[in-house]
């Protein structure tokens, strides 16, 4: 396709369309609801949300495409000093549009699965890709861990033989609560102002990224397959309603998306979708020596090489 | 007492001690569990922790006095530079004491609480205190209100004409979840950095600032008393989940004392006893009309004359 804003906008809509349909016959149960919403300064998004599934819980895959006045904090991490602005007539305008997927599932032994993909471009010509894909088993299942780690390699090789060992490592370093000193899962990959270049690298580029949320669907809905008739105990769902706390900490503490649609009055709704229906926080839990719940503790770090 | 860290860290021990002895009475089945900590940089603390009671099912009365080198942030909050920062060996040490207290009840009809009283010196002779109360029921019942901020009025009345208005509209600020449009509950008070200036005077701010410490119990203690034997219905509990769910939103994303504490590795366990056993979160939750919910939200705002 030609590149430019609205074919990546519309392609962006049909990957929404095709990831809700195989999501909606993963579950067996539950459909999408939709809602448009517009956002006053240019723009607006397409929130579709599932809840009280067979097997997904509550969750959101969204579209949006928003423009306006190039936000600041573009300006400041570019050149790190916060304190300079650009003055009004000399912002650049700019247009992001992108799909951002959370699901979290009814069953401790599915995964927390999360994916965004965007495209970002400004009138003073720059533009860029980013994404990721990451995997919050509320138990780490090794086989499980190896098996999307081999999907986004494959997905990675197939473009660049760098790819997967330098996005990998960026989602180690980015889904990680530090203060816990705890990865938020199994990792995957992440990547932020891809542009290799010229013209024909940035349409390599934009190969690469479409196939990352190609790889969404199928990867998540194997990992469903696979789990979802699992049985689980009362103590695997008060674990789980634990992981999901740690998840609301990423998300409501480190994760740059949610910060800064939360900070520049973004559409609360759509930026809050990704919090589990409940979440649990116990003072000082301690797994029992050689549990499973011990054995994810212990999986949840940087650098495995899956 | 003669105005040093040593006394004022005991009183507040012994406030620590007042005030778990009055929770304990008052929820007549658990007791505060101890645990006593040391901070690498120097000092440590006595957090005491409830759960599982018949009126209180979670929190913590929190007792800390920790020293070391000033942390950056206090003079670039005072210069509003975030540029510079000191040189190591200007850097002055501080001491830092306080008492926190968060608890989150079993019955939706009982509001979650909060106080904390603090204070701080570094060896440049800066000294100052800082403290707030604040209440966030689940259901805001008008006459509790109003007795909670009353109580709050007569401690800073006794002590200077401007104390209630000046913290009352300090605590509507703070304790406010900007991304919501909504105050974190019903407000109370929240006062920083007091010094009057001379001694004479800052023996009397001590004063003031002692007499809220011991306003707590009292006031908390009744609003127990009047509450905990109201029956509710699973929609009050599912609704208490959700105001637990924005009790963490501001805790993670605006709280000072948090966001500092996760910043500078302090003891996560106590720092984040202030969230819930369990939380919830609905995408775009909307009471019935006319209902006790929407009667709460509608009175969660700024500047209402209790």
């Amino acid at each position: 396709m030609e590149i430019n804003r609205n074919n990546i906008a519309n392609w962006l809509k049909e990957l929404q369309d095709t990831i809700c349909s195989a999501l909606e016959t993963a579950d067996g149960q539950s459909k999408f609801e939709e809602e448009n919403w517009t956002r006053e300064e240019g723009g607006g998004g397409r929130t579709r949300i599932i809840r009280n599934g067979a097997v997904l819980e509550k969750g959101g895959v969204l579209f949006s495409a928003v423009e306006g006045d190039a936000p600041d904090f573009l300006f400041k991490e570019k050149q790190h000093s916060v304190t300079e602005t650009l003055s009004e007539s000399t912002k650049p305008k700019f247009f992001a549009t992108g799909v951002s997927i959370v699901l979290h599932p009814q069953s401790p032994m599915v995964p927390i699965i999360h994916m965004n993909i965007r495209y970002f471009e400004m009138d003073n010509g720059t533009r860029w890709l980013g994404g990721g894909i990451d995997l919050t088993p509320h138990y780490i299942v090794e086989g499980d861990a190896r098996f999307f780690h081999a999907e986004l390699k494959r997905v990675c090789d197939a473009h660049h033989k760098d790819y997967y060992s330098k996005f990998k490592k960026w989602a180690d370093d980015y889904f990680f609560i530090s203060h816990r000193k705890e990865t938020r899962g199994v990792g995957g990959i992440f990547f932020d102002r891809l542009n290799s270049g010229d013209a024909m690298s940035f349409e390599k580029n934009i190969l690469f990224w479409q196939d990352v949320g190609r790889a969404f669907a199928p990867i998540y809905c194997e990992l469903i397959h696979r789990n979802k008739n699992k049985t689980f105990t009362e103590l695997n769902k008060q674990w789980q309603l634990l992981r999901r706390g740690r998840y609301v900490e990423f998300n409501l503490v480190y994760d740059k998306g949610t910060k800064f649609g939360l900070e520049t009055n973004g559409r609360v709704e759509s930026i809050l979708m990704s919090l589990p229906k409940t979440a649990g926080w116990e003072y000082h839990f301690t797994p029992e020596k050689n549990s499973e719940e011990e054995k994810t503790l212990s999986l949840l770090k940087k650098g495995i090489d899956w």
